[in-house]
């Protein structure tokens, strides 16, 4: 096998990856206070409470998509507590981790229509997921600095 | 193979996946206005200067570790002009693809140190490099928000 055809990131790996984010992303959903989660943003921006509800609306359904070919999403940004946010976020764990297993391997690599926004292979759009979680929660790092609360650490990934 | 043990990333695909990104953070540096690189920042924060000069003093460092067993590393946080933070960025472009079919494929999978700070798979370091890019790029946005500057669209990969 050629240097360039090995592969370096397994199913499981990438899974856990995604989920150590998550938890991540759950102990900033914690840290932001509640009276500030959905009037809170620097420069127009949309608040942190919005954004996660768009890491919400866009991880489900795309992995559902990915498993099933059934692509359907609906956006809820009224809104919202924190208390409910992180309820959700812990249902979604669950459903990732049972939905995972139930891509079929060979999937991965096909191409397919995500939501009509964007065609490619269903790694590139899980990736893509992944990112776009990454990134709205580091606007929020900035959000919580400028509010004069300490974040939680970047590097700290471990799982409850 | 097992559903989890089934390699969903190859090595070619991740340089490309890491490059593609770079290219959205080299016209991140670009579209930064020169005036506010070394001292804006919201919340205490560090200036995107330096965030950017971080990028550049952990990626090919850490890629050289990997491909030689090399780990040297040199912060250099002293504030520097955009054409210079540019010109090193596309210098480490050019390393990153060169470096990178020097990699043993088996050693992704190798424990590692990283400069001290991280001890785990190759991989899990590599990933965790090109994650702290898109955290802290994802900070410029928000400070190129603040300075009323539209950033480059998020989901656009294209390389030049």
């Amino acid at each position: 096998m050629s240097t360039a055809a090995a592969p370096i990131i397994t199913s499981s790996a990438l899974l856990k990856h995604w989920q150590e984010h998550r938890a991540l992303s759950r102990r900033m959903i914690e840290a932001y206070p509640e009276d500030q989660l959905n009037t809170f943003a620097v420069g127009g921006m949309r608040t942190y409470g919005k954004l996660v509800q768009e890491m919400i609306a866009m991880c489900v359904p795309t992995l559902t998509g990915i498993a099933t070919g059934n692509w359907d999403i609906s956006f809820d940004e009224s809104p919202t507590t924190r208390a409910d946010l992180l309820k959700k976020w812990d249902a979604q764990t669950a459903e990732i981790n049972a939905l995972w297993p139930k891509v079929r391997p060979e999937a991965w690599q096909e191409v397919m229509d995500c939501f009509g926004y964007f065609q490619g292979p269903a790694i590139n759009i899980l990736l893509y997921v992944i990112d776009n979680e990454i990134h709205h929660r580091a606007q929020g790092y900035v959000y919580l600095r400028a509010l004069g609360i300490e974040p939680p650490a970047f590097y700290a990934r471990d799982m409850k």
